[in-house]
């Protein structure tokens, strides 16, 4: 009997770190989540490669970095011909499907070049990540002056009208919207309304569905091996949570903002514009992110018992002692800390994000329950998946590092300072050319790039055409200290840019072709009759003394 | 009348700007290249971004960085996806053509991915750097025990068999065949025979062979405007000209190879391997080195004797004045200078190529026969001649410069001193994975990087995995000292290091969409209801402050 290797994809959106009860919340119950990291490897610094949705994805997702995969920004398609989770894992025999977000967009040029109608199949495949079966939707069906943000309908529309819902958005008009104490509808986006609860019941809300649409596609596996990514839209914002989510947290005792006023006096001029972002502002008043924060950890109470619901129609269907899980986050939310909101800079709220997974198989029985304290990153998980799943990673591809040898093997917990790191440093990109402030800070398209390389203590941020930021996580845990432009430092700094240099020449390029056909290719140019900067033909092997036939 | 603006780009294989006589070569007189400077503005310190053929071709057709297109090494595709001079001068409205070698290869696994056959129409556009029309011929029709080495057999067999040449391979047996003393006949690839005539009619050589087909071109274009792309395939080994160039700078006082003893002492292992190549001991011994070189020199004037018969078409087809020339070369040569023949590392001989640009409009007047000493490089050849052409730069992509202010605007003899330079630099990269000595030095497919920087006085090269090279060309214009290593220089290093980072953050990788299609996009998501971050909605604009409509 072949042994199935499913794979179970879990992304969260914008899920901070802490705000699990395994990752140390201490107000947030997530028993679900918990009970899978003491199934598989917890990781305590696992590291996105982008700071927001579009790029940390398209990471994720090829296994490259946001300088090799360029959709450097939300809205930005990856190129035409770079491979995908689906990609690697179709050749590996998988099954594909997709319940949820992607963030992908179609490279209409790149196709339009190579002849592709990107309403073919092969045009839906190139444009949404290579996720061609399932249902997609990246919520976000907003109602603008301008029209709204989302595509085309989603299903969900039509469910949610079947379930009594009747509008002609009802993702707006009841999912993520509330009626005010006055019986006023109130828009999700604003924050003030989050202690209402959303104007749908627990069991309809985008979460719930996602969770529903996962367990049919779950249920309706054929016999072959699978991966299906369910990709939550949630907690990202809106900040609407259906009850009794929106009240679960509320009046009690938030976890500490951090931050501080040294922060604000000289800050660096790209942190200084961040801080006077809007979504900035708003968080930075305690009263708007203590009235905030407990809709989103509402959100999150809800993700994990639906997840529940998820593991436990795994079991039913006996996939679970076939189907590897993974969950994570694109990327995490500041709330505040450091007087920000949103994501986008790389303090830990943001760049360190929640990973688990848990391996099924025996290989694995001697890391669960374990906490893995190495630097890992979202690139890491093709990799760590095509291996699992019996393939051999395309190497010239992928920048991350399989994870499989942590997972079969002991992995002490707590034991950062015993264990070798298997990288000596991780990275993360954000290109902030769409903000308003980049052309007032005489940045364009193209050199709105801030780099960060982080060794385990220094975290280094290279800002092209500024001076870099630095802080030294162990003396300086909270992130509070930014040493980029401290004179002791510079040879910290110095040796920081080094490994940023390093990083960027061993970036892979070239991907035309596979370390195998590099190694065919070695020495068969001499046999070809290519014999460079030889004096005479007795200078190479007899075979090779090959002069020309007389012409008979 | 609409004015038709052609371009006439020809490329050498493997000249050092030094074997002209308008680039300081006393020895070979190369009259018609030299007219073209005085016609036009000859560039001193042009420098190519990939230091063997293909790569460097491929920085010159796609006007991008190796890191950016990925054709690191000989042999290895660009990207499918990836824009060529043929796209970018196609889109200005212009036919282009090819005639002669483009070292181009086909991403087969790229288009299988896509569907595309390489056989049609769009593979072989795709596979030929988008020059779809005109003859291409990569020279190189080697015999050997394992095969040859061209792939397809070229039109230029077939000619040759017409001219009485008959043989299975007449290239081989022929063109770049010599008869010795004895009467045996000699392959051309062994330098020991290049004192020899190669065995066809200097009617008859690849060169002729090229410029009559260019000129048979030219001939035929139509009304449209056109992009010839001639690309001679020599000076590029096998070294064999036919008579008289084979015999014509023989016996002559030569240039003296630049090298001294203190090179080889503590060598960096790099610069160490690299001498221990064949073509380098070869070359490193002056009595064949000496032997060599006159041959090489015959090539060259072979090439402008042949250019003066395709000007002068062009003339007589009444072109002239409606078509610019470009005039340069993928790399250099060592020719024993630094102990070191053939290409790959960074010295001057190698990296710093001759460009000339004939602009035949009166906008260009102000500039003839100057000499710019800017650092510019190949890839500035693709914005320079879309600009030329009337189109816009599809700057997502280009990574160089527009050279064409330099053509329309004065620009001094010699007054580097007095002109602000366009870059503060210039780089260049080398993947020596496919070298024997990679895997002996441990380096793997993915790691064998060097990344050479310029600029102006400093070349710093990063050597991933080693210790850097440093050489001060104001203080060391030979570039004999390497300074890597010298405690002196580590603040010079730091810099050159930051430079690097700055370098490398700023590439292109953001290519699916335009600048226009960011400026669209920006402040549209508010337009579309995502509102981030605001606590209600007076605090957005009024046609912002959208609620849910009450469903009727």
């Amino acid at each position: 009997m072949v042994t199935k290797k499913n794979i179970l994809f879990i992304m969260l959106d914008q899920l901070r770190a802490d705000a699990l009860s395994c990752y140390g919340n201490s107000l947030v119950d997530t028993p679900h989540i918990d009970r899978l990291a003491t199934r598989g490897v917890k990781f305590s610094r696992c590291y996105i490669q982008g700071t927001s949705c579009g790029n940390s994805r398209a990471s994720y997702y090829t296994g490259r970095h946001v300088r090799s995969h360029g959709a450097s920004w939300n809205g930005w398609a990856t190129r035409t011909d770079e491979l995908t989770l689906a990609d690697h894992l179709g050749a590996c025999g998988l099954n594909t499907y997709l319940m949820g977000k992607t963030h992908m967009k179609p490279d209409l040029a790149g196709m339009d070049r190579l002849g592709i109608e990107p309403q073919s199949e092969l045009g839906r495949f190139i444009s949404n990540a290579g996720f061609s079966q399932g249902e997609r939707d990246d919520g976000l069906h907003t109602v603008g002056s301008g029209g709204g943000y989302g595509g085309v309908e989603p299903a969900y529309f039509d469910y949610l009208r079947r379930q009594g819902y009747h509008a002609s958005n009802p993702w707006a008009q009841y999912a993520n919207a509330m009626e005010d104490e006055a019986g006023v509808l109130r828009n999700g986006m604003f924050l003030k309304h989050g202690h209402l609860p959303a104007r749908v019941d627990k069991i309809h809300s985008e979460t719930a569905y996602t969770t529903d649409r996962a367990i049919d596609m779950i249920s309706q596996m054929g016999a072959d091996s699978w991966c299906l990514h369910v990709s939550y839209i949630k907690p990202h914002w809106p900040l609407a949570a259906p009850a009794p989510y929106h009240q679960m947290y509320r009046g009690m005792d938030l976890p500490k903002v951090n931050k501080c006023a040294a922060e604000k006096q000289n800050p660096h001029p790209l942190y200084h514009a961040f801080m006077q972002q809007t979504h900035s502002k708003t968080y930075a008043q305690d009263s708007r992110r203590d009235h905030a924060l407990p809709t989103y950890y509402g959100l999150v109470k809800e993700i994990d018992d639906n997840l529940g619901r998820l593991f436990e129609s795994l079991d039913k269907c006996g996939e679970s002692d076939n189907t590897l899980i993974v969950l994570s986050s694109d990327h995490g939310d500041y709330f505040g800390d450091h007087w920000l909101g949103e994501k986008d800079l790389f303090h830990d709220p943001v760049t360190r994000v929640p990973l688990i997974v848990m391996d099924p198989t025996p290989a694995a029985d001697g890391s669960r329950g374990t906490t893995c304290d190495e630097l890992v990153c979202a690139i890491d998980l093709v990799p760590t998946l095509v291996e699992w799943a019996g393939g051999t990673p395309q190497w010239q591809w992928l920048e991350g590092q399989s994870l499989v040898p942590i997972l079969h093997g002991p992995s002490p917990k707590n034991a950062a300072t015993n264990t070798q790191l298997i990288r000596p440093y991780v990275v993360a990109e954000c290109d902030y050319s769409a903000m308003d402030f980049a052309s007032e800070l005489g940045r364009n398209s193209y050199n709105s790039r801030m780099t960060m390389l982080f060794d385990g203590r220094y975290k280094y941020i290279h800002c092209l055409g500024f001076s870099p930021m630095l802080y030294d996580l162990q003396e300086d845990p909270q992130e509070r200290v930014d040493l980029g432009r401290d004179q002791d430092y510079s040879v910290v700094r110095s040796q920081l840019t080094e490994q940023m240099v390093d990083w960027s020449a061993g970036l892979k390029n070239r991907v035309t072709g596979s370390e195998s056909m590099a190694e065919q290719r070695k020495g068969k140019s001499d046999q070809q009759g290519i014999l460079i900067g030889y004096w005479q033909s007795n200078d190479v092997p007899q075979a090779l003394q090959i002069e020309p036939e007389v012409p008979t």
